[in-house]
């Protein structure tokens, strides 16, 4: 099983081992320390001996930001922790802060004396993030130190673990679309072009995806820890732990880059410096480390991580690999529906129960290297907490009466899906229809609109509301996020989103997933995959236009749906979207399952 | 009459202006010189002296930018001016360049070598102009020099006309609504909060709005030319020609402020920089010339104009006006469309007699103070061009089978209005019924749209062009920008358009004008003024919500519409907003009019 449900949070030590970080402050003369919850590779998902935040507080959240000072100790999360954060710290010890009610920066400068001097570790931030708090720190003369030697890891000592020593294997061209040195190649052009002599490469899934690789160093996205170097014209360096790489993808990747040991990575950037050559860097993913070893901000051009735009735009052998993984589970998931439906009204299935039986529909595929994330498998007000994961000690049964909301995803080598089905648990009430209803509404406004050249996923957001807005509600989350192939399902550089400030562009995969939670109540979210394509041009039709496909592939709960709150043509979108789906994966699916699809995607 | 149609440019003296420029800069060790459209105040309208870009280059739009090197002449313009653009210059001698495609500081660092200097004049940018051009500039190390006497002027000479002269008036409380006392009390005590000395004002319509004062120094908005200074303590310094002020105005004023002469605004900068405080400061709004007069950086707090936001949030008394003006004005506008209709299907109605008509309905109601901008009177062809503004040499008859589009406004004591009417002339074609019919749908998803707290002109902006992109059609403009209470018809800070980023407001009016045009054929518009206020929370509804108040009251034309392409909810909207029309303003028409009235409001 890819996913546990044990409590992972434990309050008690924080207030000692917070402590203990005092008296390390106060030995370096440093009035705060910052315990940011990232890496050095600036991921989502980070490996176990990254998780310091984890271990300070106790929060296990997959973002937040930690300040320690002399009397103060703060955690600063986003509105999805808020609650979450509140019931797994030691709230008398540590405050938790709503970033949206108070920033970290805005906080610093609030609780600390003029010319105060604030600890970092150079290798967990951004070059972007640490000049944004500088610039805001500076108006009241607060300083930041860089603090080479991490503070959280002296505490930690021995019981720290080691870094992951994942198995680390080639990315077959068939699944790929293109080889590692056709990807390369095009990057050095790019470089050339710009006039730059190397790109620094240090997000984990750029490396995998330019170098045809993939890993296990963390959890559901097959990354591995590395930093490459692509020079303009010499072999691009690979950073890597080489013992982690078997035979087939050493011999592979030697033919292409020279492979060196990991830690050797900031000498070369020295040497780099030394040479007084122009050096491409994404401020927003490479550390400020790399940015003070490159030395002078005239050897460092700015510029995004050249494989962040190629990456998130799939080529023909991806976009063929994700709808085949679309299809194989689409069929898994609608076995799980299908099992739900018989089991469900029982009252016996929990939480956990029913995500540990929708992962072993998707191992039944044979297919199935990892999920994607932590299933969220919320019933009643569960499922109004928007990242709620399920332990053993929140785990809830499904009740007649109350929805269920499960989204969940799967990693297969031809495609990464994310897919998120609510579920109403014998008969729902006319409410829960009624924000089911609206919530399709603005799922099927995104899924069928146009839009020309040009438009960011910012342009968007607003169609998946406006059901919700005209009945005062709303949703205090993102419409959509890119997703990778056999990579991160989250991935930029897109999104559905207030900010998304991103163009979309054909080839690209997002998620449409509008929802509506109504607290200590339930939650309801509606989650397909839509990948950007071309438009058709319709008859007197003078633009260029691009529309969406739908990839993901499972009924939607008709008995959640009030059509009279459907237009005509939602109805019609509804009904052959169901058509569709029944018309696809009955051959991936056992017999009674196929009998139950029917019945689930009939006309309404 | 308030407009003139005289054709404006002539492309002949360009040539032989822009070799005495370069001999200006030759002699001044200069490579280029950029000529704005600006003038000290930054304002979209600017007085004849101010005129410098069309005395130099003969276009006469509202915005663009020219530069001159020893070899190259050249003019950005948006895509608004384009065609206009190269049918005014000579473009033998100037190159019409559009800055979607090449923005000026990609034009110079390409056409202008390592270490060339660029002369402008500092008081006709503003300080973050200059710092963008700057940043681009510095990459290729070439120099911004400010140059104090302005290069245009010097060969201008006697023919430059004098400063404006319009009289200025108090602006009664009556319309105001709150007293000049209170506004700036309220700035003072902003001022208090974030510890800045003094505010520095130099935009017209933020000290016309501070001071409740109007004038008459530029077209179609009741500004004057001025700067002033709102001290933290002290009384507020207006700079301005003292001889402007009406006795009364004068009187007024001076009971709150102190009154300066205007040519001493740049000695009293001097002063406060002698004195150190720090100095609030839009580097928006402000001139670059105004910033380098308060000397060094740390004198100076970069913040927002301090009556930008207040400005836009109409109080009580200026809704009420603006109701009152809006139901006068949409009376004019009535009279005008049902004479239209008696006489346009005749071919004799040209676009200035249609324009000068429409004014004259307008100046019938004995209240009428200025247009607020050039009426855009434009039939067929005419009509695609988005900002049209016709004169003698392009003035064409209204055609049966064609569509005429009229876009104006009135400035009125009470309130500024701005309405477009398509109107077919004759029986219009089935295209042009589908595509106004889709402009429609796009103008009712604005004014019918529910939205949180917080919305943004950006997340409203896609609803107007839903219909036409599943259409394969757009529009190359916003979909509506912020209105003054008697002031500029074009107000800050609120835009409903891709890149409007200030959230919406009650008390804010805004247009809602979606459009479509086809090149050579005809163009569709479809404005009402809409304010923003509090919305009634539907039942079920958790989240405070705003909605518009539709503003505008004249029919739409009945005959574009088909009413196959609407929804029921639209095409009740459209009955609902007629049956409105027909109800309020009938009292102010004339009894022909009315007798139109009825049948162009019936329901469809």
């Amino acid at each position: 099983m890819f996913q546990t449900y044990d409590a992972v949070s434990n309050p008690t030590p924080a207030a000692s081992r917070i402590a203990q970080l005092r008296h390390e402050l106060a030995c370096r003369n440093l009035d705060a320390y910052i315990v940011p919850r990232t890496d050095e590779h600036q991921g989502e998902y980070i490996p176990a001996d990254a998780e310091r935040l984890h271990w300070l507080t106790g929060f296990s959240g997959s973002a937040g930001t930690g300040i320690v000072t002399a009397g103060h100790a703060a955690l600063f999360v986003d509105g999805r922790y808020t609650v979450q954060a509140r019931s797994e710290v030691d709230t008398k010890t540590i405050d938790v802060v709503a970033m949206a009610e108070q920033k970290a920066e805005d906080w610093l400068a609030a609780n600390l004396n003029d010319g105060a001097a604030v600890g970092f570790d150079p290798r967990l931030f951004t070059l972007a993030q640490i000049e944004r708090l500088q610039k805001r720190l500076a108006e009241k003369s607060i300083k930041l130190k860089p603090i080479a030697a991490n503070l959280v890891d002296k505490l930690w000592g021995d019981q720290k673990p080691g870094p992951p020593d994942g198995e680390i294997v080639t990315h077959p061209i068939e699944f790929a679309g293109r080889s590692a040195q056709e990807k390369i190649a095009e990057i050095q052009s790019a470089l050339k072009s710009d006039g730059h002599a190397a790109a620094i490469l240090s997000s984990r899934e750029s490396i995998a995806w330019a170098f045809n690789l993939r890993g296990s160093d963390v959890a559901h996205t097959p990354v591995f820890s590395a930093f490459a170097i692509i020079h303009q014209r010499a072999k691009p360096q690979l950073f890597v732990d080489t013992n982690k790489l078997t035979k087939q993808a050493r011999s592979e990747t030697k033919s292409i880059a020279k492979i060196t040991a990991y830690e050797k990575f900031f000498d070369r950037l020295k040497d780099l410096k030394a040479a007084g050559k122009l050096i491409r860097l994404d401020p927003h993913t490479a550390s400020f480390a790399i940015s003070r070893a490159l030395g002078s901000s005239k050897n460092i051009a700015r510029a995004p991580d050249p494989c962040i735009d190629n990456r998130s735009i799939k080529n023909a052998v991806e976009i063929a690999g994700a709808r085949e993984a679309h299809l194989r589970d689409g069929a898994a998931v609608t076995q799980f529906l299908a099992w739900l439906a018989q089991h469900a009204d029982s009252g016996e299935v929990d939480e956990i129960t029913a995500a540990q039986k929708l992962e072993s529909f998707r191992a039944d595929t044979g297919k199935l290297k990892e999920i994607s994330f932590d299933t969220i498998s919320g019933s009643g007000p569960n499922g109004a907490i928007v990242h709620y994961r399920v332990n053993s000690a929140t785990n809830r049964k499904l009740k007649p009466g109350e929805l269920f909301l499960v989204d969940s995803g799967a990693q297969y080598i031809d495609g990464t899906t994310d897919i998120t089905r609510t579920i109403a648990i014998g008969k729902p009430t006319n409410a829960m229809r009624r924000h089911f209803t609206l919530v399709l509404k603005g799922n099927i406004a995104v899924d069928t609109a146009r839009f020309p050249v040009g438009t960011r996923g910012r342009d968007l957001d607003s169609f998946a509301r406006r059901a919700l807005w005209q009945a005062g509600l709303d949703y205090d989350h993102g419409t959509g996020h890119g997703v990778g192939s056999y990579l991160a399902v989250h991935e930029g550089p897109v999104s559905i989103s207030k900010s998304g400030a991103a163009p979309l562009k054909p080839g690209m995969i997002v998620s449409n997933e509008p929802g509506y939670y109504r607290e200590d109540a339930y939650g309801i979210r509606i989650e397909n995959l839509v990948l950007v394509r071309e438009a058709e041009i319709p008859p007197d039709g003078e633009r260029p236009m691009m529309s969406f496909e739908t990839l993901t592939l499972a009924p939607i709960d008709r008995s959640l749906i009030d059509t009279s709150l459907l237009t005509k043509a939602e109805l019609d979108w509804l009904n052959a979207y169901h058509a569709h789906v029944a018309k696809t994966i009955p051959p991936l699916l056992d017999k009674p399952t196929r009998g139950w699809l029917k019945s689930a995607c009939a006309p309404l």
